[in-house]
């Protein structure tokens, strides 16, 4: 019997991701964002939902483009900061240190110390609410050389997201493998 | 300096979630999918994309409802079962030997033993490529009372939901703590 907590934005686990563009005078800008997740796999395509009230939503609709950057733990209280204030305050690039890297197949940057980042090109824009939904087209996956493992593929505990836990506001770490998709159910099959 | 892995739908980390739905004869029916997120707080939403093959799709497609199930990592043997195959083929809560529980928002059955679940109804539908994508609107959150913890939320590593790495297709667990959201980036500000 379960119980219900009622009517939330509210389920386990949310991404960690922080979502570069640049703003018309082309200043680069980076924001926190738990809204979103893979949402086609031809073409691959990405979704992230943001407030109009942000700086990142203006600059997504002027430039039609975004990145993805996942920071990893050890990058924590940087991504947190990235949330907590607006480019229209701070530059946030320049008071963290951290290198705002120049994408090269959209016009958008990345956060180059973080090991994995993504280049989209905005295919539908959805007003659902509070927030907007820019579905983006993936046209890259970059990452750091370090982070690659079996097949060339990043690997997930090198590459070390965080979760997040809305309503309570706290962030989490990925732990160890559980196992291979499409194979653990065979036992059952 | 990163290196390009392509154009691909990979980006970390992804949920593993399991999409409850009746067909018009009001069978249950369970798939597994990582493609999907919270896309807005107001109202409270949540999107899922689904490949015009599956059973759920043309299920959703008539009752324009379903539930999300959040499996813990003790059920991932289940989770991937229910990626694996299909409706069409097999009874999959018979063959799993868990419990298909009634929704009371939505029309919709979900996983009674996973620790978690929303109910959605359709209020968007939109084609993408390969993937439709689905816009449920949250009706309820529901959980099991002994994952609850503070603030009568629900705790993530009680939870312990699947982490889904695409592409290398292997499954990750939620590890401790890492801080307070809002609150961590302070240092920095």
């Amino acid at each position: 019997m379960k119980k219900s907590i009622g009517s939330k934005a509210l389920i386990y686990p949310s991404p960690v991701w922080c979502v570069g563009s640049y703003d018309k005078d082309g200043n680069p800008n980076v924001m926190t964002a738990s809204w979103g997740g893979i949402c086609c796999s031809k073409p691959p395509a990405v979704t992230i939902s943001l407030r109009k009230a942000t700086y990142t939503y203006n600059n997504i609709m002027e430039t039609k483009a975004y990145t993805v950057s996942v920071p990893s733990k050890n990058y924590a209280r940087e991504a947190d900061f990235f949330g907590l204030t607006s480019e229209k305050k701070t530059n946030k690039f320049k008071k963290t240190g951290l290198t705002s890297a120049i994408a090269n197949k959209v016009h958008a940057p990345y956060v180059d110390e973080f090991p994995m980042v993504i280049e989209c090109k905005v295919i539908h824009t959805l007003e659902i609410g509070l927030h907007t939904q820019f579905i983006g087209e993936i046209l890259d996956v970059k990452v750091n050389a370090a982070i690659l493992g079996e097949g060339g593929l990043p690997e997930m505990l090198k590459v070390s997201p965080i979760l997040y836990a809305a309503e309570s506001r706290t962030y989490f770490g990925v732990d160890g493998f559980i196992g291979k998709a499409y194979s653990l159910g065979k036992a059952i099959k």
